[in-house]
């Protein structure tokens, strides 16, 4: 059995120690396979080429059939948020701890991308989420996330206050440190350290996690992924406020300002090795079944 | 306009002082509407019948267009086990504070009733999730739920072990005071006091969350209404167990023993006031939005 | 029966509506009493004398027997900070919902005066903590906090990362949002939205609640309020954070940056009316005893 | 230097296949050491005698001058329930995993023994509280607990309801599964799970925690250890209930009993190793300071 992978790009943690050798070995095992590699140009930077072609991130998006990151979760979603759109799979190898997204251990990477090229792999949606800033009736910003997309106090240890919306239908007033809107993907992230449910990935699910909610029953909600979102910074709200997608991009907001949360129409593609068991990576993660519990 | 409405069954709660004149203003203006009333035998008890007919549940349902529960959300709960699997709807008047189910008000009765005979409300599906027992093998027992089933210890004040499995997966192994499976309208009932979401009703979900676990990270699993789920007693499971299905029916588990549980085929139908809105009563049942919150 | 008030400081919410004609029955209803008046400059804006003295802060507190606070528990936290500290009771009028510390209705202000002043009132001691921030070995801030010190990031929406240790002994390393210290006073501030439990005034004790802990045992812990409390920034922090005290005072940190916190050697003395009920006031401010709780 | 211990006594685990050796090598030292060993009679069955004498719990209690427990967290409390209101101390070596208070490890265990007799440990207080169950006025039980108290729920899925006091202040009216009160050596048992903070060991305090409360506002509440605690099952509470001493002792309650808790005059006395270090102890048993966190 064969597959249609003739090319792949590479996204490496930038400065990772460990990134050098584990590239070379993946690029050398490539190139033995005649695959045609793009380097990230970012990750690239003072690694030695190895017959592989430097480029950005865009041309690594398009000309690729598979984009291999290699980092934690965090050079993941990273990687996602650019490639991520445009259809191209992703696949990823962790340098450390296994992640819920670099589920590929460096042990067994060559061994996994062998199993990839002949087409044995197992392939999962995902889906990103647009949020945009209104403010006075425009569009100030528009941004993708994969994780989540928060609003949260800036600079201040003080609340803001705030009102929710699900499909035009208030919710409640809050006066919280925050608020974070998350996907399935990004439930496991900042939203389950806000006291939020674990959402199984196929699901199609939202979930609103209040962060240090002043209304002790303010709870977490999960309604559809269809759901259109809003979060309305309140006119007299006393404190500065931001929106931040992914924990990776930032804007201060105003009052007044919507922000407005819904599934994007492009998803994301993950492939996983044969044996992904979404639940271990679970398990081994917040330390499920060992021993964990306290006593006397 | 004019709906199909014919014949209408009343529920009561049993004993509740208030009950009396709702239902006889109820009848009085259902008999104005030449509209044929069944009275629930049960709720009847001591009641004038006031040109009704007094039956039991089985025909009530099967006979009735409409059924009307008179009541909390704890009777409304028991009228939708034994009348929502005939697909009859069902309306919820309450007789004291505004329930999640019993959304229509005493001083709202007969307005939304003459609303409802002209075909204006609004129309909602929930779903019943299927709980069986399996010993050695065999299903020992089968018992629909509209609100939950749940796994607890029993009689003793130490914990119970059992696994999960999600869809074959294993979840975990979990040492707790027990496990909640919850449909969206189960979310507010006692998923909610043991730490999970709320879940919009229209979601196609289940919540799994565990009770007073042991270990700390042992967090809430929201997955797809189409899981297969079950929850095993540990053999080695070394306190009395037992499973019970909205709190209003249990039997004993032994080690060994399995709960199987799946959304069930049928669904309930729920009749609403016009003006429904959920989130109106998700505020104030959980009493969001008043100034609730603690100070200094 | 009578007491040595003779003389009594004022400090109002700035620019609440209410605050005039509370302040005009308050200073009548004293001058009747031939008690001296001392009104703090900042209230006092906008305000006709009234054969009050105008004063700043500091000899407002040294001159007065006993300074009132009309306002919410802000405004009295704020007066707290800067009175407290002299020795010079305190007695809070709200000016809307009842407050831990504003525990006196405007309807019964002037019955509750009448009390104080014949000496009949209830007694109690509340204890400031110090903050210290140290940074190459050199102390760069010193605060007294009455409610909490707290750590937090500023700016991001991204965790820091921090040791605590108690009396010299490690504790932890925390990946979070942040850390509140809080005292019984505090403890139903920000210290509850995080998770904390509530202290009874009267315990010796501190509690260290962390925010959005990324390890989800890592729960909010009780001392000795002998303790010597100290927070670390880690050196490989990688976000900006911020020490604050009160929510009122703010400093930047910078890694290696410790914050040593210690039980204050002055208190704080408050006058609460005679029938003063500390559940009762919880109660109320956490919606205790109604029927808030959510059904099916 | 040496100290005045020349009888040990020696509590097993039931039945553990690791008891014999480790019991064999520990009477073996102590017998080299001309300590008189007495061995808990239920521990010792099946068993060879070894030089030792054969007791029950009272002789040993009142005969030992330190007695050394070998098992898990659960037989050391069942030990320290029947030796420690006898003044001698105890001592704990855990089987497998390191214990709150089986903090010596079985390669430890000569070792620590040998520093023990020459005087060389860490000496620790805990305290007792004793619990009354009053029926029409008059005493029916009266236990003592080391960890808690607790009232819950029995046989049945469905709350409890009851009223709390504090020195007979009424603290709150619940309904919930039940309510835990804790001392600090039980803040890390069963309280923990229900949401109740870590209480260092040597605060003088009691720790409220309701169990799965239907009101989302019942929180912990941390009171001085000196307080009198009442706990009230409602007259028209609606489901048995029962009452039950660190998990090993229960009685059924009828509604209107009061439970009454005060700290015991009696206290536990500890002997840790020399490097007995509480936070490294609670940080390995809630997995602290490993990288537990989950990521995207």
């Amino acid at each position: 059995m064969s597959t249609s992978i003739r090319t792949i790009g590479i996204i490496g943690k930038y400065g990772a120690p460990a990134l050098t050798a584990t590239l070379g070995s993946l690029t050398e095992f490539l190139g033995q396979h005649n695959i045609r590699i793009l380097l990230d140009a970012h990750s690239a930077d003072g690694l030695h080429g190895n017959g592989t072609e430097i480029t950005d991130r865009d041309a690594l998006a398009t000309q690729s059939d598979l984009v291999v990151v290699i980092g934690g979760d965090g050079t993941f979603l990273d990687a996602a948020r650019s490639v991520g759109p445009s259809g191209t799979p992703l696949l990823g190898v962790n340098l450390g701890r296994l992640g819920f997204m670099t589920d590929v251990t460096r042990d067994d990477m060559l061994r996994t991308m062998g199993e990839v090229l002949e087409g044995r792999y197992h392939r999962e949606q995902r889906f990103f989420i647009d949020g945009a800033v209104i403010r006075d009736g425009k569009r100030l910003e528009l941004q993708h996330a994969l994780n989540d997309v928060v609003i949260t106090k800036r600079d201040v240890a003080r609340m803001i206050e705030f009102d929710t919306f699900v499909d035009g239908h208030f919710v409640s007033n809050h006066r919280a440190d925050g608020l974070v809107v998350a996907t399935p993907t990004g439930s496991t992230a900042y939203a389950l350290s806000g006291g939020g449910p674990v959402l199984k990935p196929t699901l199609e699910a939202l979930a609103l996690v209040p962060i240090c909610p002043h209304t002790l029953s303010d709870r977490p909600i999960v309604v559809d992924a269809s759901s259109e979102i809003e979060i309305r910074l309140s006119e007299n709200n006393a404190n500065p406020a931001q929106a931040t997608w992914d924990g990776q991009f930032s804007i201060a907001l105003e009052n007044g300002d919507s922000i407005r949360i819904h599934r994007a129409r492009k998803g994301l593609t993950l492939l996983h090795p044969q044996n992904y068991d979404y639940f271990a990576i679970l398990r081994d993660k917040l330390h499920w079944g060992r021993d964990q519990a306290p006593g006397q």
